[in-house]
């Protein structure tokens, strides 16, 4: 008999608690696991030994269903980067020490980039140490930018989350007779998936996103009025999807407010500003902001499944194939039926590296993305989970107050 | 046999589709009605004669269901006022031809405070000038503020999104170790119908958010800081929800950019750059922007269902009842159960008026709201219509591209 402790680290999604769940109930199959631990606040609950045993929270279906549907991380995260062992190991025996003490032969950290550098550093440092522990990584960033797996958990919902707000923002931009353009601000970054997901809509035949930016293209000011230009002789309301990271001149223009302080504000903002005032028309931006990490409400039921089930892979990859080092990735088989298997890769090949929305589906002009990239998306966002519902209100699985 | 018109006008709602299939679905019930016109862009669409036959568009049982549970107004809008026909009769005789010409009897008007202006000032052209044409205003907005109705249709599902959200964005909050103040701002320019409804968390069990600022309770940077002092004492990551309308000093802060242009920034961004200059922790401001208006994925189907039956009330009124020069309005019969009568209400007593939060529904510190509010509000967004998805997204009802 032996334990496990499972954490949740770096920014929210709405599927990392699907993930957890998976640990937990793959765990009840193994007779050998006794408790399930959950470290609070990521590697940081491990290190101050703050752990609660799940199975004294989750207790029934219920908890595992509302628990499914509810965003962010029930255990808390943190943004904890562990030091070099090689210079300062203090670290690296605290978390020993903890482990140790509550019997934790297995520690599974789901996470994005910079967790997957916290499993690589004490997969390296228990095996130069001779300490039989296991570590393995489970996936989950909404930008979708792991190296060498197909998609992340919390990915598809996110884009289901920014195709089903950003319709409704082109219904609400197509109301007045007069033109308009309207300029929407998506989270990435470094790397553009998000905002190319936009092009979903395509699948149910709208035009809009007329114009989709991604940090991978170059920007450039003449060129969105160019393109603008372009679009409006077809379209009275042009729709911009914008990524945070695009290099644009923002960072340089030194907005500052009446007390001299510099006044930070988002790529969509500065845009607006900059066409408004070249076009003279009708102009806004729109900031997606937390709500496109944490929309439960309107999650992918195929991401949640996904995610659940990722999390059950890699306690059995633990277990029963006695791996560790390891992140858990999805490899697609196919696009239609969609068909995706579970693999586990070396963790050095993830850990602090990026992966970019690939240069060959995006179009000539630079500001679109092609059928390849909507052929990818679509199976992602498929599906709706049952929403529990009390007061008109989602339920939500709730440890703090 | 005669024909009728409806029209949309103002901003957008999840609910004026519904309202303006109510009215097409009661138009049926009448054999005298022959053709059901639907003006485009509102008032715009009569003076221009830009009128369409809706039963060339909603044709099926499905369109009908679409239609309500899309967003937005499918006619188009306007922002148009009618000039004093006293001074200048011209429009008046425009929109005299295009109905008389059409053998228009009856006119609908979908819309909020303005749009009860051009109801009651075509109501008052055609009565001087013995024009036997009906005029009925339908209410509507997000902001809940025309006097005379309980409620407006749209409103219910407006506070559902943003407690949905809300929510979403508290568990966001939440997740790491460190104090954090979240503000997010919320639509409402002169009354905060909108923002008082986050109370509606609470009824889960929910205590955030923690602190709610209106436009109809004085406000002051010094008491702000105050409030979030002591919210702080208990909890870590403290909520704010603020109305856009609030009276605080950014239109006079002269924010500008390096070149030298005005920066126009909502309450939310100006109010987060000051407590974070104050208190040197985590903050950080959320605007729900327009997604509010139009989240049909998230609508309260009491709403939808309210705004599909005052449009047939406004049928009935017009044609059974043969009156004119009123505004449909809801009329509380009880809170629980919940129960809701329709009432005529003479256009005058509520056309260019505001109806203002009520003042014993704030707390004594001015920072939240009471539980006569909460019960006030609850009943409004109860339920959760079918929406139909086709590859992953909500389908919408479109007549444009």
């Amino acid at each position: 008999m032996f334990n496990i402790a499972v954490a949740q680290s770096g920014g929210p999604t709405a599927a990392i608690n699907a993930s957890l769940c998976g640990v937990f109930e793959a765990a009840q199959k193994y007779s050998e696991i006794s408790t399930v631990y959950g470290a609070l606040n990521g590697i940081e609950g491990i290190l101050y030994d703050r752990l609660t045993d799940l199975s004294q929270i989750i207790t029934t279906e219920h908890d595992k269903n509302l628990l499914m549907t509810t965003p962010s991380t029930v255990l808390g995260s943190c943004r904890y980067k562990l030091k070099d062992f090689g210079e300062d190991d203090s670290e690296y025996k605290k978390i020993t020490e903890t482990l140790n003490k509550h019997d934790i032969k297995a520690f599974f950290y789901i996470g994005g980039n910079d967790s997957m550098d916290t499993v690589m550093k004490l997969d390296d440092y228990f095996r130069e140490n001779n300490i039989d522990i296991k570590v393995i990584g489970i996936p989950k960033t909404i930008d979708n930018d792991l190296p060498e797996t197909d998609h992340t958990p919390g990915f598809g919902s996110a884009a289901k989350y920014v195709a089903t707000s950003l319709q409704e923002i082109i219904r609400d931009s197509r109301v007045y007779s007069i033109p308009s353009i309207t300029i929407v601000e998506i989270m990435g970054r470094e790397a553009g998936w998000l905002t190319a997901s936009s092009c979903v809509l395509r699948a149910n035949g709208e035009p809009a996103p007329h114009l989709i930016y991604l940090p991978e293209c170059e920007f450039s000011e003449k060129k969105l009025y160019h393109d603008i230009e372009k679009a409006q002789k077809q379209y009275k309301a042009v729709i911009i999807a914008v990524s945070e990271g695009i290099d644009c001149v923002r960072s340089k223009s030194g907005i500052t407010d009446a007390f001299g302080h510099t006044y930070l504000s988002g790529v969509g903002k500065y845009l607006e500003n900059i066409v408004r005032d070249h076009f003279g028309c009708k102009v806004r931006s729109i900031e997606l902001n937390v709500m496109q990490r944490c929309g439960s409400h309107i999650a992918s039921l195929t991401d949640l499944e996904e995610a659940r089930r990722i999390g059950g892979a890699a306690v059995d990859e633990a277990v029963s194939r006695n791996n560790t080092g390891m992140m858990m990735t999805f490899a697609r088989i196919s696009n239609n039926p969609y068909r995706v298997g579970i693999v586990p890769v070396d963790v050095h090949k993830s850990a602090n590296k990026a992966r970019f929305f690939p240069k060959e589906w995006i179009n000539e002009e630079g500001n679109n993305v092609t059928i390849d990239a909507l052929n990818y998306f679509l199976p992602l966002i498929q599906g709706e989970p049952a929403i529990e519902f009390q007061n008109g209100i989602p339920v939500h699985f709730r440890l703090d107050q």
